[in-house]
């Protein structure tokens, strides 16, 4: 294990968040707010980077095992000096609870201990939904983007900070591939604070608001969510967003280089439509009862959907009111998730796909013990291996949300806030149903439960195998 | 697809029920009932046997396709033909009503839509336990080893019907083991019906409770189920009874012939007794607030683990009102089942160690892609094959919970109700949580609801493929 080059990634990756931290300082000085909190923050965490810089690797060589764990570390680093600002400024005062926030921040799950978040101050609301942003497309992959870093080997971190089953390289360099993405998503972010700003809402709101899309993280400035605008316009802006944040990244390169067709023959982005359009349709139907009329049903079914299976969170009406049927199907979308190579949670689409080929294909093989049965994706086969590492993937997904339910249920809540809480954390959705439903939150867990959940969220937004690997004694065996 | 050999194997299976049926019949007679329900329904599985058999087979060979389609059409015409007697003494008025109960005692579910258990014939109290007996073990293995059938593919069938990973034959003759099984079976059965006998229960209720065990079943001669009895010792024979019956019935052949060693040191066993030292204890501390005492607790954590762990079912006290944790537990307890091999249901033991084994494996993998990590269970190597069918068993299982649960959501109930319900009939356990809780019933479900719940418990008890299969274009292509 290359334990310098370890401490000195973690220690750029440090600095980098030392420098993204003056932005809220910044928004705090524009609305002439006291930020001593961001200061020691900023001090602090430039002093163990310093620390951690100071370990000048022997080799850059890192292969698969330091990749997870460097982005392991990282992210959790980042949580634990993240959370500094709310805790010193007195805006959170529990630094357990201001980690949650943090890791939910960053994890872009939007799940929130706050209950008045209008009693916030700018400078810290400004953090919570940046966080959202820097996590959405990942600090590493920012900092491959922003630092020179040996180019060879950063594909590791990458594969273990980009969700979805595969990641590929849209141009032959792993750095300039960061580049290119962060580009497309800093575009992005741009022309949606620009829609909105035209909607009538506040730069300040605008912004942030495209900050929770972009990362699809859910944060809001009001305690209301996006309801509080009641406005068509801006749940449209935000319902259409989402879903392009869900989009894989690399589609919208293929559109840049006018590969058109390439993007609409892409199978995981029809599965998606399909999904969302499935969805939306049979709910609307379900709720048309509680609001009158079938339009309003399916304005409120779209942007609902398109919140969860974004993974994003923000919130219209209170789902949890909803039928049965509408929100089982909410909960089965928070299984499935966004599509791979996004800043959406869940499982992914192409996962998910993959799942219900595999089992076709077992099934034909009960009936052909002899056949050859093989998975296809994207019109490729995909590798024995490949369907194996998925199912395993599925298996390990569901068993962590099981014992986390198991874990959290200790405190005694009810079973629909426990299991849908843990799904929403791994997930990185935010709410769930019943007591951490669109209009509660995670505030009244205890500290052991937030330390689960947090972990949880993290487990969700890597992927499992940085988290747990940590955890392993396979990966500190010599 | 040898249709004719089909026709003529459920021609044999018929007969054979038919003859079975006469045992409540004799039953009824005993207490002087009205019999009329099961003379009708004798008289007609018997023609419906009739005219199956009437098709002579040209070849008696069958392979994979034929034993899974020869279980899944037996299980299902034995649930139609079963219900009658229920349907035609007017006891369970309501045909749908009558083919759940049926199905729910072959599969050895338990799961009632009866709300007057007491005020049931003798004859249709013995026919409702003695379908669980005849579910436990399998029919099909009963006509093998009752009826000459050709000994070569016969293994088909078995492996088609007995639960569990792989099934291995006692002795090299299929017939041989399936009459091994029963016989074995049986003893346990009469053992159980004496120490209940010997504890002051009637004739009558300790048979029926020892069906009822036997199969892992679940259905009570009383409402409030083994707990009318109010016997300390009735529940520790009960409980000891269904652990017993929860172990693969290998063990006790390798008893027989003594080798003692090999029992002792199996894998599943003790990853069973591990999973039941563990619950039994931690939900005894999270009860003793409940129930006054630490033994009052540890007696009543013994039997509910034992009841839903074996997927048996019978209650003593009312788990639904037990702390979230203990519930929790029991719903994972529900996932896990019994082991393989025996005739309790869930996913088994030897599949959950191995799904844990396969996480690990990957684990291992993402650390050092290209070391070569085998899954090893009871000191032998698992083949690549075997652990992929086993996550994809897996995969296709939560898949059909999940959508099982969005079914039957369309009823309205809660979200608890919907869920446990959907895992308890999966898992062939009989009770869930709130509404289909100990003291509730499955009787208020629509009947759209409790068909989909019939064919989940059919799915369940054999093991998804012979259900699923049957709905596959794969099957039926030539």
């Amino acid at each position: 294990m290359n334990y310098r080059m370890i401490s000195h990634t973690l220690g750029s990756v440090l600095a980098c968040l030392a420098v993204l931290m003056l932005l809220p300082l910044a928004a705090g000085l524009c609305y002439g707010e006291n930020v001593l909190g961001f200061v020691v923050a900023v001090v602090i965490t430039a002093a163990v980077s310093f620390f951690l810089r100071s370990f000048k690797p022997r080799s850059t060589d890192i292969y698969a095992r330091e990749g997870f764990v460097i982005v392991g570390l990282a992210w959790i680093s980042m949580s634990l000096l993240g959370a500094l600002p709310f805790v010193i400024s007195g805006q959170i005062p529990n630094y357990i609870d201001a980690v949650f926030e943090t890791v939910s921040g960053f994890t872009t799950t939007g799940a929130s201990i706050l209950t008045d978040i209008e009693g916030m101050s700018h400078g810290c609301l400004f953090w919570r939904s940046f966080t959202h942003w820097i996590g959405g497309m990942g600090v590493l992959v920012f900092v491959m983007a922003v630092l020179p870093m040996s180019g060879e080997h950063s594909m590791h971190i990458m594969r273990a900070e980009v969700p979805g089953p595969t990641v590929g390289k849209l141009v032959p360099r792993a750095r300039e591939t960061a580049k290119i993405l962060y580009l497309m998503y800093m575009a992005l972010t741009a022309l949606e604070t620009i829609f909105l700003k035209a909607g009538g809402m506040s730069f300040f709101d605008a912004l942030l608001h495209a900050f929770g899309t972009a990362g699809t993280g859910g944060f809001s400035t009001k305690a209301a969510s996006v309801g509080a605008f009641n406005s068509l316009y801006v749940e449209m802006v935000i319902s259409v967003f989402m879903l392009l944040f869900s989009v894989n990244f690399n589609l919208y390169y293929l559109l840049l280089i006018g590969r058109v067709k390439d993007v609409l023959k892409n199978e995981e982005l029809r599965w998606f439509l399909a999904i969302v359009l499935f969805s939306v349709l049979t709910i609307a139907v379900n709720i048309s009862g509680m609001y009158g009329s079938f339009t309003t049903a399916l304005r409120h079914a779209f942007f609902n959907v398109s919140t969860i299976i974004s993974t994003t969170g923000f919130g219209t009406v209170d789902f949890n009111l909803w039928p049965q049927y509408s929100k089982w199907l909410l909960i089965l979308l928070m299984f499935i998730g966004a599509c791979a190579g996004s800043t959406g949670g869940g499982l992914k689409v192409s996962r998910v796909v993959m799942l219900l080929k595999s089992a076709e294909a077992e099934l034909k093989k009960m009936i052909r013990p002899r056949s050859v049965t093989r998975v296809q994706l994207e019109g490729k086969r995909v590798e024995t291996g490949a369907v194996h590492a998925v199912n395993t993937f599925f298996v390990m997904y569901l068993m962590i949300l099981l014992v986390c339910t198991l874990l959290i249920s200790v405190d005694g809540f009810d079973m629909e806030t426990n299991f849908t809480g843990a799904l929403a954390c791994l997930s990185n959705i935010g709410p769930g149903m019943s007591l951490v439903g669109p209009t509660g939150s995670y505030s009244m867990f205890s500290s052991f439960s937030k330390i689960i959940l947090s972990l949880a969220m993290l487990i969700g937004r890597l992927e499992i195998y940085p988290i747990l690997l940590l955890f392993s004694r396979h990966t500190w065996k010599r």
